[in-house]
């Protein structure tokens, strides 16, 4: 199964958000597989796609056709508990940033 | 060192390249590092984040001042090179998603 997420045409959303993680916490894992579970319940949301290198960098792309849903997203309840908890105990640093895509090509072997 | 670019205000522009390895090839290495090492010289590159994870799942993230200079990349000769082994040795897929960054915001511990 592919992990590339099949958005469709332009324009749409993305955020893009780079992490640098503190260290291997079991809970993190738990609590991102959560989010991603709760995210796509959401409504406008068109998918995921997220790397993590084993020098603790993690990028998470999610994809969204407007910018209320994510604005929702940003304000839900549960996220919030995880936003807090992300920067009391997980991440060192990380950048969020909300982008309005604009192209996008594909490519499948 | 922060892995996370110091980009500045926006408006700018990010491409987002998602890609599903073939598996592990040291020559890819290498040409993601010369990659990387080329950009660097380009007019109006901000920055880059990658995470490469243990699935072959690889995200980079390029951050531009214009469109213009992330068409004269995507046209620069040796990354053309770098495009066709991608395509015939290295990609069993992949996405290219050329946005721009509307909003962003940084946290550091």
């Amino acid at each position: 199964m592919s992990r590339i997420s099949q958005t469709p045409k332009p324009p749409y959303y993305a955020v893009v958000f780079t992490s640098e993680l503190t260290g291997d916490h079991p809970e993190y894992e738990r609590m991102s597989e959560r989010m991603v579970a709760l995210c796509t319940q959401q409504p406008d949301f068109l998918g995921a796609e997220t790397a993590r290198d084993e020098r603790g960098v993690e990028i998470t792309v999610s994809y969204w056709s407007s910018l209320e849903s994510i604005q929702e997203w940003k304000e839900h309840a549960i996220h919030r508990v995880a936003q807090r908890a992300g920067k009391s105990d997980w991440y060192d640093r990380f950048a969020t940033r909300i982008c309005k895509v604009e192209r996008d090509n594909f490519f499948e072997r």
